[in-house]
């Protein structure tokens, strides 16, 4: 119905070629079938899905009908003169990283959804692709659904962004979110995402926080024009989180996220990912389950907040095809680093030097189990005061302080655990106001 | 800091000229001056603010310095050979329409944030853009800190937009949320904001939902790919709204928001700006204050929600600046109508039919002073059925029904008004699951 007979003075295909078609891939394929004439009527050409390399050659050949030839070797279609862009979705680091090289040293752009390659093999890729003046674009490599990569870039491009903070786990929300919800261990929740699907048999990339730095890395980069910095964030999981903390989170007025974060001070650069206390009243604490959630703050236009799914098959495919249809467009958003990165040219792109932790200033979460006068005096042994508390019974009581360095509650940690009568160690959890 | 001296070689600077330097023009002057060497940075060349229309020049020279030369003339501006782009913020649609056109005419980009203008306008705009080759960018007009157009047109352009809703005016929004958090009425809230700025002393625009439908009509045209059509919007405002609403929708989980919607119901339809209740926890009833909030379905990405400031002087010129970035980056995205509106050609943009809202289906609350006993007998002869319900003494009771056609909840608040004993006449308002 969207469809319009193409003359033969139109405009020629582009021309695709798919390195796996799992979950993503797969994806890929539906919908640049499904919305054949809609994504060409928007596109300005058609998006031709030409070549597919698959692992199980004959199950791809069932998938995806005559018009597309299937190999095996992914190399073969990475490198295929009749193809015009190379879409990356096979996952993993090694193989990747060689296909999208070759693939660049063959004059082709690359869209790919793999943050963890970007995270770790951006700068050679973007330096590569830079110098053989052709795109990668990722849109589909962050918090999948949300155009986040285009807001920052350029809907946000006017602004000196101050900070940044998302939810960019889908499987570590979810377990939370269960955790929260149920009131449940973490061990129980996150068996029932794996029973669901929402979490992978291992899971550590997800709990333990290296999928939301691999995010981290690239967004932080996007927002303050830095080199991709992988190494200098922080990571903490939630694997430690205990329910208690939850639920007396929620009596304090705050909700516990897996929070990926980067933020200026001055001249520095602070990113981090741990699980971090947000006020329920925030949209972030609204992200529940599988969404994804990011806020970014500009100095002009203040914050904004983008959610959606942060994975999926045809969420994925979703921001995979808004890519080609840029590409499609010859609106060559220039390639991540010739002009990019919201727009700063690669070799003007300066690391800012990173921010010791030691000397965030934030409010900060406490659970003592001792009395709550002495949690008190030894706050103000340590200049600290405490904006609320709850008590918890056996579990001790929970506090939240005033703003205070993170080297001044590490002092006062030290002297509530030396206190004569404590029961079981200190749990700190810093609070992000989100501000 | 950002800062390195162009050389001779640099390309030439974007030259603009600004018409009206109120509340938004005043901030995209101090935006484009304190982000000078980064706009510059991001956009690949300088952009300098070269003529300033102001109805009080003297005042205005003050303000801009001596780079920019004022005059009064908005139309010596608007048709100035030695400008690249006119940005119209002097709003209204008489003065406005008549500079735009003539801006264009002499082969000038136009960026405005006046939605007023094309909301009734654009139609006629943008065809002159088209046939002159010029782009009419406007971020600024929808949600002004939120990048919501390119999201439409770019980010989501590999989807069929199913629906998208929306709180689009920060003013009612900001009314609506200090009736419910200070348990006040529509009268005392609007006052409130009147004294605090955040409606002007004239706020029928706001109030009466005129403004979210302007908004509305330029969302759904992107997100449709369907001409404007600002007419076709039922529009309904917040002045009859009674704080016993917003508290019995509370009790029943859920939250009075003025929604802007549209949604296709087959190859129909439905425009709507209109008090409904949404699900207390939905991430558009975390859109609270003066934040705007807009959830978009793809058939792809499914929902994905924005979230940011509504208005505002720098916030405003967030969007403005983003829009004259891409224009120097020559990013030309096609004028809305030459490829875009996501990318639909204004010759084939076709309207759809609207759908009669007799005919929508969804829960709806009714509140109604009748013993429980008459209401569940009354809505039984409808057929319908109650979800929920809470007892609100002498206001009655507040009801929640199962999903049940407009025409058919008009048939039963019929049956239950001539129903003997009946105190007062019944409240309807509709439900927005945003499923």
């Amino acid at each position: 119905m969207h469809c319009s007979p193409l003359d033969a003075s139109a405009p020629a295909p582009l021309r695709v070629g798919l390195l796996g078609i799992g979950v993503v891939g797969s994806g890929v394929q539906r919908l640049l079938a499904r919305n054949h004439a809609l994504i060409a009527q928007r596109a300005g050409r058609t998006i031709e899905l030409r070549r597919v390399a698959a692992r199980h050659v004959a199950r791809a050949r069932e998938l995806v009908g005559a018009h597309t030839t299937v190999v095996g070797d992914a190399m073969a279609v990475a490198t295929d003169p009749d193809i015009d862009v190379v879409v990356e979705v096979i996952g993993g680091c090694t193989v990747a990283r060689e296909l999208v090289l070759a693939a660049i040293a063959h004059g082709k752009h690359v869209v790919t959804a793999n943050k963890a390659l970007l995270a770790l093999h951006g700068e050679e890729i973007f330096a590569a692709a830079e110098r053989r003046g052709v795109v990668v674009a990722f849109e589909g490599a962050v918090a999948v659904s949300i155009p986040i990569v285009k807001a920052l870039r350029e809907g946000l491009a006017a602004n000196e962004v101050t900070w940044l903070a998302g939810v960019v786990n889908g499987t570590s929300n979810f377990v939370l979110t269960q955790m929260r919800e149920r009131g449940v261990s973490f061990g129980v929740a996150l068996a029932e995402a794996q029973r669901l699907g929402y979490a992978e048999a291992d899971p550590g990339l997800d709990v333990d926080g290296g999928d939301s730095a691999h995010k981290l890395a690239l967004l932080a980069s996007l927002a303050f024009g830095t080199p991709l910095a992988f190494d200098a964030i922080e990571v903490t999981g939630i694997r430690a989180l205990s329910l208690v903390e939850l639920v007396a989170a929620e009596r304090l007025g705050f909700r516990v996220k897996l929070l990926a974060s980067a933020r200026r001070h001055g001249a520095k650069l602070d990113m981090r990912v741990e699980p971090a206390l947000v006020p329920t009243a925030s949209l972030m604490a609204g992200v529940n389950g599988s969404l994804n959630g990011i806020v970014v703050h500009g100095d002009a236009s203040g914050p904004t907040t983008y959610c959606g799914a942060g994975a999926g098959s045809l969420e994925t495919a979703s921001a995979v095809v808004a890519d080609l249809i840029e590409l499609a467009r010859a609106v060559q958003a220039p390639v991540h680093g010739r002009a990019p990165a919201l727009g700063v040219a690669r070799a003007q792109a300066k690391a800012l030097p990173r921010m010791a932790s030691q000397a965030l200033v934030s409010p900060h979460y406490l659970r003592v189990s001792l009395p709550m006068d002495d949690v008190l005096r030894l706050l103000a042994v340590g200049n600290l005061s405490m904006a609320a508390h709850a008590d918890l019974g056996d579990d001790g009581v929970a506090l939240i302080t005033q703003s205070a360095p993170r080297s001044a509650i590490r002092e006062v940690i030290g002297l509530l655990e030396r206190e004569a009568g404590i029961r079981a160690p200190v749990v700190w959890l810093p609070v992000e106001s989100l501000r």
